[in-house]
């Protein structure tokens, strides 16, 4: 029996660490009372096709579609498609698997058509029966750049073809001034019940997000009810290249650096057991420990039933522990 | 044992008839004399993406990519991508196998990067090791309209969608006024020692290269070299809508048709045996019988012998058969 909590809910999401939660938060929240708000920072062309690489996993995974094994892309899906474009291109650094490629031929001939990313959005959620709402951060073009030791790269450029190994000095959401936030994005956090930050990296998956005017203030405003989830586990990222980015900007690998971040935007940030002893400045955000490896649905589900008993105001805080 | 010949040979050609005819010619013909210029009036928009029919047509065959059973697409291809798309946009009524899928996304990816249609096809070429040189009749946007009981109709939505049921009134090519030759399209046909029409349908194949302003006066210059091959037998289309266009057109449906349609732009129309007894107003062109069916490489490479020894002279004309 699964109990349905009536909370609206607005989750702000990157790729895999946000699908990973999501996971648990679809078997709790009705999907009508479920927003999430993804970063299209790493939106990327290949081939001349428009790939959203975080709008993607997240779609994919709530129709169902996600691999168990990674974070990307269509469980089962072959390369026909690839394998031939590259007789024309060139060795491909980017998987791009068939199934796949006929949502970026989409996206990309609607776009062109004059439609927005939200609307496509929109239109592949429906034809994928997604009934949770999905919305990129921006219609607008913003690209994280991150200037590295071997030059300005593009995110996928860098985690994908240079496989994260370039040290990371800065990160820059390039076109965020002129950006507005995609239709309904304020207002999803604006009348949310409860605000979630996934433990997505604060940098490139959910910076170019709150680099959309209008976006950090939203949130600003409804702080009191917005936890954050840390996508570090020890001083790990669970997955991708978070560490290593602390490390080589000048952060400590550790929550604390989180918690900077996501200060003044989140009232709690939700850390793993242990975690939690790190002093920061007038609890801001307050440090709540909570087991976060979010390795099965099963523990997605806990998780996710933590934060918003959280922010329901049910959960009394510090060293919290549901095995 | 093959044996080459050294004669410089342009082909005009549309999709199937012309591959057909394409199989004999290459084992006849060095790869560096033999020009191929092909129709693009059936160019479509397909999900966004650019398809040249018979370009890919005469390419997969050239590259030894195409079925034996069918004249369109890629040997064994699959339709995964295909499969995917109709989740988006419904029902496909155009096959495009992933294979072939790659071409045309090659192909629109280089064309909004601003290549021309004749580079991109050249690049296929090389790509796919394709040494005859291939070149779209026009780069210029040209587009073969059909005037038909139910409205003006693209050529691929008559033939495909609405699988040649209506009849067709009248032929119109859009955009040819202002199309010019593509690079090397007039030289091919000024330098040639051979010319040869292809057994392709006189409207919507051979029809729009004649469209193209230049063409039909550098046709005219070497008349004397020029073979026309039937693309009817007995009165009947080998395959394909000439036959009922013909009808609905106002045209008899025998080769008197093709040899009004081809006066004074080729001294022979090479027809099937007993197709000959036609009376022409001064021989222009000039019927010459042959086994034409174009069934088996065989086949081909009979008929592409016969037309090469015609235009060079060492047939001696009418009813000659070589079985």
């Amino acid at each position: 029996m699964t109990r349905k909590e009536r909370p609206k809910v607005t989750l702000l999401a990157g790729g895999v660490g946000a699908a990973r939660l999501l996971r648990g938060l679809v078997s709790l929240v009705d999907p009508d009372h479920l927003t999430v708000v993804v970063n299209t920072g790493d939106d990327e062309d290949f081939y001349g096709l428009h790939v959203s690489p975080d709008l993607d996993t997240i779609v994919y995974t709530l129709a169902g579609l996600a691999p168990r094994d990674r974070g990307w892309g269509v469980r089962g899906d072959s390369r026909r498609v690839l394998d031939a474009l590259e007789r024309f291109y060139g060795p491909a650094w980017f998987a791009l698997g068939d199934r796949d490629l006929a949502t970026h031929v989409f996206r990309t001939d609607r776009l062109r058509s004059g439609a927005t990313l939200s609307e496509c959005t929109r239109e592949i959620c429906a034809a994928l029966d997604v009934l949770v709402r999905v919305l990129p951060a921006t219609d607008d073009r913003l690209r994280t750049l991150l200037d590295t030791d071997e030059g300005t790269l593009a995110f996928q450029t860098y985690l994908v073809k240079r496989r994260g190994r370039p040290a990371v000095r800065a990160v820059r959401y390039d076109g965020s001034e002129a950006s507005r936030p995609a239709p309904g994005v304020i207002e999803a956090i604006a009348t949310a019940d409860v605000v979630i930050i996934a433990p997505s990296n604060p940098f490139v998956s959910i910076g170019p997000i709150l680099a959309v005017p209008g976006v950090r203030a939203a949130l600003a405003h409804v702080r009191a009810k917005t936890v954050a989830v840390s996508p570090l586990i020890g001083g790990s990222a669970v997955k991708g290249p978070l560490a290593a980015m602390l490390a080589s900007m000048g952060h400590g690998a550790d929550v604390g650096a989180i918690a900077r971040i996501y200060r003044g935007l989140a009232s709690v940030l939700l850390v793993a057991p242990g975690d939690g002893a790190v002093s920061l400045a007038g609890e801001d955000p307050r440090l709540v420990e909570h087991d976060i490896l979010l390795d099965t649905a099963a523990t997605a589900r806990r998780v996710s039933r933590f934060v918003l008993s959280l922010a329901a105001g049910r959960a009394d805080g510090h060293a919290q522990r549901r095995a």
